[in-house]
């Protein structure tokens, strides 16, 4: 008996019809000798619905906003609007004749620890479920909760159905983790800009990590580092096709499955991005540690960071990004410590994008940075920052060129449709 | 320490103003020595959401309105609307400073029979949320809701908060269960046809479930059955006072609890009724249980029933009354088997409606039912049919003189407020 897990988002369960809908799918890839389970999200809207509630209720500052202490009730309300879904699900498939029962988090269980509103999963325990799977009825298992060990209800944070589905499929020990959404798989580059973006049969786990973390929205981060860890092969595909018509999306695999490595396999760019720049820098051993400390403290995501010699000899010049929602508190908090740290001026560029090429052939291909440099270079693109990972170049651009730039990357690695 | 069970129905917990006003009613009932439990409703019109989103998914007629196999995944569905109150008012409550937790149904566990979406309560073990109670911190509890021996949702079917909360506090060996509601008390009659209507201080659990059953929709009857039973003292009182304000509701108690007994306590009428009478029906042995044996196979609700001879000899004349929406199936079931029964003539009248006159005090009291009949003559109002028990007397009126009757029995019985 082989096992199949498929998830299902909440625009893909939106109303009744589209739920019919889901239902149909599943139908179509239950098999003889393959059970399934499917993780489902809340209905589209109704977990701001009930985080709205849980506001009003526990008051702004509280709940999953800031205090703790508020949390563990939070994910009492947040949590409901998956169990409906659940029950949902479960009629339908019976509408189709097909046998399926609801699993909620603490019948199966799914254990997590105890950081409420953003809890880790621990363990499955997979020996009901399994067996009622292998014993033909489709599993419908609520995504985005658990419970901790003390058996209060705890959520993932947003986007955590993805993970609960590749935990899931995990613990299951499933031949494939199926990720249905508003997209038909991972594209070259967002679509939306570049018209000849290719969707990509296969992209290794790697790849997928720096595409997620970059700010391609198709799969939650954390899930793909759990899929990574667990090697479990997760496709990426649309919730919108009809039950039985093509619908091949994208597979996120080992990189040894992958045959033919692109060197670069997409581009990816982030608007949400701001520069800071602090000129004049004390240059003393530890000074950087004391700044990036008071950042993290800060809870400030601190992404690229450059460092350079200044004019005057024992002073230096430090630049770094953050998220664009970061950056007044960064300043601040380099304001506030200015003296101290022993900085002469603070500058924040807001208006500044981070674009990335990402591929696993980099690693044995020299001149891919060269590429890009001159492509940018031809458009007469100014480069503020430069990072790169083992399988990633980014940046730092002037946020104006950010299609240009992408179009420009897109063509000089060769990744347009023909 | 002393413990006391506090529950709040739907247009009590309505919105999240609401729900505010209900955590300083419960903050206003916690005393030192005495903890407190709280059992709520879903949200008003939120059951009935998601009861029609069951019905979407799962089809006419089948979840709770007929196929039974679909019921486990119906409770699934309709029981998340609690679960959100729960957190809800744990959220509120901690807002003023309380310590406040829910307990799902899981959680405690208040196990039911398999009955879905009408299931009853088999046992509620105590132990955890006793001890944190006593504790000191407040128990927000899910009503209408339980799970089976097999850890399976049920609902207990509408109204079953009140069973829930009565339940909870006989687990609890709680002092009282309050059940707070949209009116401040029981009444010696509808206040919206006598304007002299009286709420009245106590009412004997008997009392309670004739008034119950005969469509005076304060409390569940099942859960008076309860409370009757377990011997738990219930008070109706209203959520719509402020904390601290006077709200002395009705105490519904054991019947040697209340000293001053009146011979009537109360006037109720339902106007849900219709009229069936069968004319020149043989009159053999075993001819009423085949009857009414044939209405109790298509659900036919039978009240009262009268027996008069027929003019013909060997012929008898029945009359029995049923719910207006049961009066066309009765006839039909009648119809049906009109050549084996032998039955004559079929008639049925659904313009009419019962009054009761309810009171302990008529065990003890001769001339009550003299004083009825007396007092409905006065008016001219034809008696159609009559039905007793040991402390009612119902009668069968034309619907038109409904008001009439109920102003001229609440006058005879000297209800009306000075």
């Amino acid at each position: 008996m082989s096992r199949l897990v498929m998830k299902f988002g909440g625009t893909s369960v939106g109303d009744v019809d589209r739920i019919a809908r889901v239902a149909r799918i599943v139908a179509s890839e239950r098999q003889p000798g393959r059970g399934v389970a499917v993780v489902v999200s809340a209905m589209a809207g109704e977990t701001d619905r009930l985080v709205k509630l849980a506001r009003g209720a526990g008051g702004e500052g509280n709940g999953a906003l800031g205090g703790a202490t508020f949390d563990d009730e939070y994910d009492v309300v947040v949590s409901a609007g998956e169990q409906v879904t659940t029950g949902l699900l479960a009629l339908a498939l019976r509408r189709l004749g097909l046998p399926a029962r609801s699993w909620q988090n603490w019948q199966i269980p799914i254990l997590t620890d105890a950081a409420h509103a953003k809890a880790r999963i621990t363990d499955i325990v997979e020996a009901d479920i399994g067996a009622s799977i292998d014993a033909g009825v489709i599993a419908i298992v609520p995504g985005f909760q658990g419970i901790t060990a003390e058996r209060r209800i705890t959520t993932l944070g947003r986007g955590g159905s993805d993970t609960s589905a590749v935990a899931l499929a995990a613990a299951l020990a499933a031949e494939r983790c199926d990720i249905y959404t508003d997209v038909d798989g991972v594209y070259t580059t967002d679509p939306r800009i570049v018209a000849k973006a290719q969707r990509l049969e296969k992209i290794s786990y790697e790849e997928m990590l720096e595409l997620a973390s970059l700010g391609a929205k198709v799969l939650q981060t954390r899930s793909v580092e759990l899929a990574f860890a667990k090697r479990v092969p997760v496709r990426v595909l649309s919730s919108f096709v009809e039950p039985g018509a093509p619908n091949p999306g994208t597979l996120v695999c080992p990189e040894d499955e992958i045959v033919e490595k692109q060197v670069v396999s997409g581009v990816a760019y982030s608007r949400d991005e701001a520069k800071i720049t602090l000129l004049g820098v004390e240059d003393h051993p530890g000074v950087a540690a004391e700044i990036f400390g008071r950042l993290a403290d800060a809870n400030v995501n601190v992404d690229m960071i450059v460092q350079s010699e200044a004019r005057q000899p024992g002073r230096q010049n430090l630049v770094f990004t953050c998220p664009d929602r970061d950056a007044q508190r960064a300043a601040d908090v380099i304001e506030a410590a200015r003296e101290t740290i022993g900085v002469e001026e603070i500058h924040v560029r807001r208006d500044v994008a981070k674009v990335s090429v990402i591929g696993i052939g980099m690693r044995s291909q020299v001149g891919v940075a060269r590429t890009m440099f001159a492509a940018l270079a031809h458009k007469g693109i100014n480069i503020e920052a430069i990072a790169t990972s083992e399988i990633k170049i980014s940046v730092l651009i002037d946020a104006a060129y950010t299609e240009l730039a992408v179009r420009a990357l897109h063509s000089a690695y060769e990744l347009d449709a023909a």
